[in-house]
């Protein structure tokens, strides 16, 4: 299968080094809304403007748009379904509904199949849901992330007065998570579940305290949660925080018997080193699934629930049943 | 959808009980070789002889055959799928190609749709499995069991002279899993994997330092683990050791980036008090499945890997992307 990047940031990259693992993926190119002759990529895949994009009309299998949830994808998606079948990490969860409508709308109309929303979460981590929740109605489930870097809380820091640099990782609580790994069910708050460390590299003479409050007080960002900041040195920053790690973990305990008498945990988790790099390699598997989706005729939007999980594999259904049921 | 069971041992009691929790699955009865006035139901649920089945065939949407995977299944379920949609939970995995063939033809030949395999593994392990190394094709994989008791060790154990009753649990090696959590990919032997405990409960005189031998030299079962033997009285055993609780991890760890410089650790794990009614509830959730791919016009046999996600849960595409993506 032949596939194309559009727009160049972490995952983009991420997307470029999957196809190197992926061995039936072919990528055709890097597109990017900036000179193409300013983009130097990792493995020296061609780079073109996106203006050359209908050029690749027939060249181009799929369509991996590597562009942000807040105002890229809203526009991209559904604009470049028309033309190619594509493929999304659109992770802003209150919004799919909306999102998925306009490019199954767009995709149908240019006879295209597209997928919204791979990655892990939402992705992977909501595939674990389903299945648990399936399988256990009558039951809780959990989803705890981290200990990983969240981009949008490292930014919030990064707009205060006197900030030079930040990164903030966000921390299940040990507490929660082994209470929830144990068989309960406990009702839990914001909280209770998660905690944020800050590591923030300040301008020479800026005050401290208030920049710690400010970053403790930040409404929705840090306010419901406790909250540590560290100061370090934007040298530290940049050698012992330069990562991208997250990771996380979906629990459902339910219960079954005669009388709910018998407790089941199940659980999903992943520890990633590079957050865009795994993602990535989620979206390629999913172009592969969409690709052979698409041999078969089928067109609009899907998600990660509408795969069955043989289409992610390049083994055949005689294989897969032979070597890895 | 109405559901029926056909045999009735520890997995048809969990399928009786699953259907309390499943809210959108009538039980029609439970199908037996026995007569049927000697079969006492957990829940009340009326009692059948198999030789009335078929006067049931315009009333069972779904047939689940819990029989076991040695005799039963290979007959079973090539034989019912010519007049029902069936499921069962067959499990040697090496005869699952044959098993499926023969399924599927006689699935096509009736006109029905079947699903073999179902359960934990083979069943939500092996697409864990799947899933993990479509996303990380550069990488390797971990299965591990228990703890948990093993019904057929527990029964090669009875089988020695002078033993009154058995109970074997599979236990991972915990160095083995934790090398593995932490990304290492070691080659691991039979040994360095699990280890195998034994609770034995023998006649008045009967010679321990032999059965533990013999436990321990035991081909196949033991030879090739680490085997503790703890004798106990038989009131211990049944009052200590009545459960089946079983579970285990399925753990991946895969690399990605320019040069495979980032390690990433996928796992997908069961806690479960007991086997059989976890088994039991996956099957259900597949039997909504079939019956769903079946009113789709969907024939033939199918295994966990065919099945997308969003045909086990009860809820619309447009309630799950909603709620669960």
């Amino acid at each position: 299968m032949k596939i194309a990047i559009y727009g160049y940031g972490n995952l983009g990259k991420g997307v470029e080094c999957a196809t190197k693992y992926h061995k039936d993926a072919e990528l055709v190119g890097v597109f990017t809304r900036r000179e193409p002759s300013t983009v130097k990529t990792v493995l020296d895949t061609p780079v073109f403007s996106v203006d050359k994009l209908l050029d690749f009309k027939d060249k181009i299998d799929v369509l991996i748009i590597c562009g942000g949830s807040a105002t890229d994808l809203p526009e991209m998606t559904p604009s470049l379904a028309k033309d190619f079948s594509v493929l999304d990490s659109f992770d802003t969860h209150a919004k799919i509904p909306e999102h998925f409508e306009r490019v199954d709308k767009a995709a149908r109309e240019g006879g295209n199949i597209a997928l919204i929303s791979g990655g892990w979460d939402p992705g992977l981590f909501s595939i674990a849901r389903l299945y648990a929740s399936s399988v256990l109605p009558e039951g809780a489930d959990y989803t705890f992330w981290g200990r990983g870097v969240s981009q949008g809380h490292s930014d919030a820091i990064r707009r205060i007065d006197g900030v030079l640099d930040a990164r903030q990782y966000t921390v299940p609580v040990p507490e929660a998570i082994e209470s929830v790994r144990g068989g309960d069910t406990p009702s839990l708050t914001t909280r209770e579940k998660h905690k944020r460390e800050c590591y923030v590299a300040i301008a020479d003479g800026a005050d401290k305290a208030r920049i710690e409050k400010e970053i403790k007080t930040m409404p929705n960002y840090f306010a419901d949660y406790d909250t540590t900041v560290t100061f370090v040195s934007a040298e530290e920053l940049r050698m012992a925080h330069s990562g991208l790690p997250h990771g996380g973990s979906v629990i459902r305990n339910g219960k079954t018997g005669k009388d709910g008498e018998n407790t089941h945990t199940v659980e999903f988790s992943l520890r990633l080193d590079s957050n865009p790099e795994f993602t990535a390699s989620v979206l390629v598997a999913y172009a592969r699934a969409i690709y052979k989706m698409k041999a078969r005729g089928e067109v609009g939007c899907k998600t990660v629930f509408d795969v069955a999980p043989c289409d992610l594999s390049p083994l055949s259904p005689e294989e897969l049943r032979k070597k890895m049921l």
